[in-house]
């Protein structure tokens, strides 16, 4: 038997569990997986090499299903590998169960959770790249689908691969012409697909995606190349059952029970074919060892300095003691000082330019291959990888972001460089650690900390210099927080994170010489919050609580506390409720109502009978 | 005096400007302005046509500013116009000042604000679509940066410019060669920009920025091109000082007081030249009138019905009454049910495939030419087009946009299609109305009230079809609630929303075979919340208060009740607090804890002495 038969053997069998798989499910994307069931064939059982006893095999090509709706036929290539027991494909979509309705790494062969569609050709080149960092002889295959190209991440990752001349990675877009609701722009003119590619300083090929030969063939090619490559495959949907091929409205429809026999019986039997034997070994290859510590040598500032400096200071001691931890940033380095990093260990410090998705999504890739990727931006502009960071959670993705820039409090550059809304992109993340220092200090620790947590952190800097408020000895655990401020029969609790931690100490002082007592809470833990400190303070204040940060209403640090509390205390909240505008730092804080003279308002308010 | 010597007259004007106003205000960009001074000249006072007495003028050419750090040099070159007087052009970045640092429609001709890189072309298309719907004789001009080319949205619009066959609208890319921290990837390559964008459907023409008969000439060929057509212009950053031209580490850095008179010695004295005359009106053209109205037939539903599709059916007979409404869609319209409207108003419709951010741009842009821009995807997905939202915020922009498939209750297609955090997104947003409807007669007037309301709204809608509970003579008001049962002694109020208010009536039930009366609250106006009516019902029911949503902790209906009560009450707070999987919707509601039984078990522990 050739090696073609043995393939549209395998490709019979990817086709009939994905259609079985789905129509037991009860739903799915079973056309989406018919038009790439050649593919995945020539992919999985010639091209790639993989030890199917270890996913993390440091030989092992990486695969990323972009486009994640096809995820039954990975499922199905798993288990024709061997990798997963046949019965457990009908198992799809149960609550129980690891095979998803889209990709998730509850599964292990899977390296990030795909459905979002556009982002795996950034995780992709994150692979290539920590290949390439760790030696690895493995290629990183990224299959996407015709109608994700038009999202522009997918063009971000293009420009970024031929940036970084990655060699090791292969895109294969399953040109299948019809997107969910209609056909694509651009449909079958694989023409403008290859010029769009090139262009974009990538190799490009195109191929009948059904003729077996031909797509061994261009495989092959793939190997010799220079730079990136990509495959652009002419499919139909639906291929091999008559009544599904090529028709709009069968997007994300299994068939029916009654349907399914009739589909079977235009593919034919099950084949009988030893897919396993088909798989290809990897070469070997050792994951690469080095320093793996997190304990940084302390900095002892000795004067006012922006958090956002420290930060950077601490990222460069971080990647002396920890050569795992790589660094990305979106030419704003020199602000939020990654630099400092990116001077030191030029190796390990990745560009991306202006493209955050591309950023973020090349970070999960480098994470999922076992690096610790810092990742910082201005914080407004984290909002433009908003999908990618809900993505990384549910890869379970290792990765340390950081906004600088943050609230009002930066001034005159206005509010499209404001970041008002960071904190609500990343609390409502479960598990996210979101940490907002307010002196350097603070936020060289913090650095610390988030690299040695184990999944998701965000740190929020701000722009200006900040005096210092502790010393280079002082800890900064996790969910903890500093009371500042303490005296017996204190009025009333101001708890306030970064910039607004200064204005709330001159609260303090402008109300001792009234005689009022005010405590000052610094939670530079906004996530874990420290909630017993702060119920605790609370009620040790008679129940009066002011809370103050330079950030909009929603989903920031008033609304944690007001939960946290959960109608234990009587809570004034300060922050911006209006759209800012430019101005000086100082004018910005009074003019949004979160300055020292609000926080003693708010506290006078509160000793109203 | 020849044209091009006025305009050389002109350019050196508004780089003097730049200058002064950049070393006044001690912060801005004055280099990014310098390089695209000649390219201004030449648009503002010879290729553009508008008229100076009306910002709003239906014939006017329009102007984008998509690198909006540049904003001194648009700021001089509308004093230069006489739109406003030289004299404020000192105020820049004032708190007082329309001037801002980045531009926003405070100043009346900015249409849409900038200054997060990459979004202007988006704005631009949806302008030029704007300018075609309404049969202006207007083009519009959109002025790029180099460096954020690399931003994956300028993809988006370019594919979409070039659909839509725009040949009113016209790129400049200032290609200056230095990002903010470093070189830009391609440099001075305009050949490959040039090749980006011929691949993607454009006109392209390479051009020395500085070089102005060259400038004028291919500005020329703009006006008879078939398609959109870019001008790559070659220029110098820092262009007319010798100190400052090509050189890393200028970005974002006003000269001081005493380098200014150096610099302004290299351009030269202020050229005498009155620029006002040189400003070519527009066509005549009058704004379209038609059918401007809100009131919706509304619906007589009878079964049963999914929110997202009287959305849609809502959305379609709003356009029957307001031909100023359009609708956009990401290729998800047979999910969304904006298809229907897509139907019914074809020439209304602009399908933005899967680009997410495009669509929004495309959005703020028709916005700004007084259309009124309803916007769907999955909610999900509206993460991937945060910062555009973010911008739209900014923009004053009178979108409409809508989320659907909110929630664990979506089930099998499992996480990545789940919206758990977009409450959380618009939430922040001052101004930002959010709605939450759980029947469909709710749904149905949320779509006219969201479109009623000026200003950014966003409507929430839920996959799974849901019971009638309203009638279609109920009135929603934004800011309202519904009390659904309420009883003598109730012992406890349970605030719900779309898929949980169903929750809450079954446990309403349970608990009622237990002689234990529980309020039920339809909180459909998240945003802003009917606090009075909160706070009351808390009150009447002993404040013990439980709140279910289908969201993640953060940034929902749990924490703005948490805010609005503020101590008055003691709240249990039900929603998903893990990173859910595949399974069944009812399956998904118990395993995360947002079930009718949850509520109960919560009800009994407030009940707890």
């Amino acid at each position: 038997m050739t090696k073609p038969d043995v393939l549209r053997k395998i490709a019979a069998r990817l086709r009939i569990h994905s259609l079985r798989m789905t129509t037991r499910a009860g739903s799915g994307h079973p056309t989406t997986c018919l038009s790439m069931a050649d593919l995945a064939a020539c992919l999985f059982f010639s091209e790639m090499r993989y030890n199917v006893a270890d996913p993390e095999d440091w030989g092992n090509d990486e695969f990323v299903l972009s486009k994640g709706h096809a995820a039954p036929i990975l499922w199905a290539a798993y288990a024709e590998a061997g990798i997963i027991p046949e019965e457990e494909l009908l198992d799809l979509r149960k609550i129980s169960s690891r095979l998803e309705g889209h990709p998730t790494p509850r599964m292990s062969w899977v390296k990030a959770a795909t459905g979002s569609l556009g982002q795996g050709l950034s995780v992709g080149v994150g692979i290539a790249l920590a290949q390439r960092l760790g030696c690895s002889p493995g290629r990183t295959f990224v299959l996407m689908g015709d109608g994700e190209c038009a999202e522009g991440a997918v063009w971000e990752a293009a420009a970024a691969a031929a940036h970084f001349s990655l060699k090791n990675l292969v895109a294969v877009v399953d040109v299948n012409r019809l997107g969910q609701s209609e056909a694509t722009s651009l449909g079958h003119d694989l023409g403008s697909y290859a010029r769009r590619f090139r262009a974009f300083g990538w190799t490009a090929h195109t191929v009948n995606g059904h003729d077996i030969p031909a797509i061994l063939e261009v495989l092959l090619k793939t190997r010799r190349s220079v730079g990136p490559t990509v495959v652009l495959a002419k499919t139909v949907k639906g291929k091999g059952v008559s009544f599904l091929e090529d028709l709009n409205g069968w997007h994300g429809k299994p068939l029916k029970e009654q349907e399914l026999p009739k589909a079977l019986q235009e593919i034919g039997q099950m084949p009988e074919v030893d897919s396993k034997k088909w798989v290809r070994p990897p070469l070997k290859a050792r994951r690469p060892g080095g320093k793996n510590a997190f304990d940084l040598e302390r900095t002892a500032f000795a004067e006012k300095t922006a958090t956002r400096l420290a930060y950077g200071i601490g990222l460069e001691k971080l990647g002396r003691v920890n050569e795992r931890v790589v660094v990305l940033d979106g030419d704003v380095k020199n602000s939020t000082y990654a630099e400092k990093f990116f001077e030191a260990f030029p190796k390990r410090s990745f560009q991306s330019y202006i493209a955050e998705q591309n950023m973020v999504g090349m970070g999960i890739g480098l994470s999922a291959k076992g690096y610790i990727p810092f990742i910082a931006t201005f914080a407004a502009f984290l909002t433009r990888a908003h999908d990618q960071i809900r993505m990384a959670a549910y890869s379970f993705s290792n990765l340390k972001l950081c906004g600088s820039h943050v609230g009002v409090s930066i001034g005159e550059d206005g509010p499209s460089q404001m970041g008002l809304e960071d904190m609500a992109v990343f609390r409502p993340i479960p598990g996210c650690v979101v940490l907002y220092p307010s002196d350097a200090f603070s936020a060289e620790a913090c650095v610390e900390n988030a690299a040695r947590y184990q999944g998701l952190s965000y740190i929020r800097t701000t722009r200006p210099a900040t005096p210092l408020l502790y010393s280079n000895t002082e800890l900064f655990p996790i969910g903890g927080s500093k009371v500042l401020r303490r005296g017996d029969g204190d009025a009333a609790t101001v708890i306030a994170a970064g910039i607004t931690v200064y204005e709330a100490l001159k609260a303090h002082e402008e109300l001792k010489k009234e005689e009022i007592g005010l405590r000052v809470v610094d939670a530079y833990s906004i996530q874990p919050l420290d909630k017993e400190t702060i119920v605790r303070e609370a009620a040790q204040t008679g129940g009066r609580v002011v809370v103050v940060e330079d950030h909009f209403p929603a989903g920031g640090l008033g609304e944690a506390v007001a939960a946290s509390l959960a109608g234990g205390a009587r809570l004034v909240h300060l922050c911006v409720r209006e759209l800012p505008r430019s101005g000086k730092p100082d004018e910005l804080l009074a003019a949004y109502g979160i300055s020292a003279s609000h926080i003693v308002r708010a506290v006078k308010g509160l000793l109203q009978p």
